[in-house]
């Protein structure tokens, strides 16, 4: 079964990415309307392709490199959201991105949109439970750091070196207790201000481009 | 002349901000219906304010404290991500945000939505010209950094005390070469993966945070 995948980027990082791109169909060979209707969405920027489905990674394999940064996400929802973490991580360099397989946001059309295609080149893995894998992945040497708005420690006094798996919780409620249970640590990011949030990409980001601060520091290319 | 917001947030902080509000609309008081064609939008969730036009700043006034950060937008065109760009200078605690008064998004309704209703807590002013403000801001003490991908110096090897100005450039073109010569020093975010782009928003989050991270491990709270 294939699925189709809209707009200017995502488009340009599938054909160069890794699953196969059958036919694209571009404006204004195509029109506008017809483009709407092929991929259901008025936000194609006249280019549509069918494609193969989202080749999902395994959730084992994402921590086989000795300084994976592996993020999770708990229940993530919005396809924009999700989306834009993807998309954070892939440019941050982070080894992936761990989703539930329920109650989740999946890597829909509208979330390779989000990523400005960033999921092609990411690897995206489904579990059936997220306490579960962050215990194997502990059991795999990472140390797992989940991000809570009322925790103690600052992101910046932690040690990002090493396999690190870190762990978002969904909009609005943060990490579910099992979760927060199945976490070595739990850390925040002191905020100025009064509305007092962060969206959860711009979160996500400000955390793993301090873990790259600190291993380009140690590490100077 | 009084506008109209909408949005649970965004109305939230309007009433406890520093404009006026007139009037508040709720569901199920008002249809759906009713809210979305008082607003002009159907983001509305149930809520739509009449308020006070937006209260920009005044520009002078933006560098008065000695470590005054100052985000400094050039043509950000794009409602969302002006809104976004205002949340995150908003929450790490930057002294206001600086667009020109021309060829930018302004902050409409839309952007008091994309900002979660930061932007009635933050000072946003307009200036006439991008590049004269940045002379401004040097004579008022201000080290004035542009970013720019192609920049060698990370924005991490920088020193973020005191009087600061950080510029960013429009979506996809970069700073103008007037604003870049306008700035002491050009900077840059080493980046991963193949995508090679960062929302705008997110950019700004992640230097923003690095100033407050160096900022606060000189003053130990």
């Amino acid at each position: 079964m294939t699925e189709r995948i809209y707009g200017r980027r995502p488009v340009a990082e599938a054909e160069r990415g890794r699953r196969r791109v059958h036919r694209v169909w571009r404006a204004p060979d195509t029109p506008a309307d017809e483009l709407e209707r092929l991929c259901g969405s008025p936000d194609h920027q006249g280019v549509v392709a069918e494609v193969d489905p989202y080749p999902y990674a395994d959730s084992s394999a994402l921590l086989d490199a000795e300084d994976a940064l592996v993020v999770v996400l708990d229940q993530v929802q919005d396809p924009h959201n999700l989306g834009a973490v993807c998309r954070a991580a892939e440019v941050a360099g982070a080894a992936g991105v761990v989703i539930p397989d329920r109650r989740s946001a999946s890597v829909t059309p509208a979330v390779c949109k989000a990523s400005a295609g960033a999921v092609e080149h990411l690897s995206v893995a489904r579990v059936r439970n997220v306490a579960d894998w962050l215990g194997y992945a502990k059991q795999a040497g990472a140390w797992v750091y989940g991000a809570a708005a009322e925790a103690e420690r600052r992101y910046t006094d932690v040690d990002w070196s090493g396999r690190v798996a870190l762990v978002l919780g969904s909009e609005g409620s943060g990490l579910r207790p099992r979760v927060a249970g199945a976490c070595d640590e739990l850390i925040s990011i002191p905020l100025g201000g009064r509305i007092g949030s962060l969206n959860a990409s711009v979160a996500a980001a400000v955390i793993m481009f301090e873990a790259r601060r600190q291993r380009t520091s140690r590490h100077p290319a």
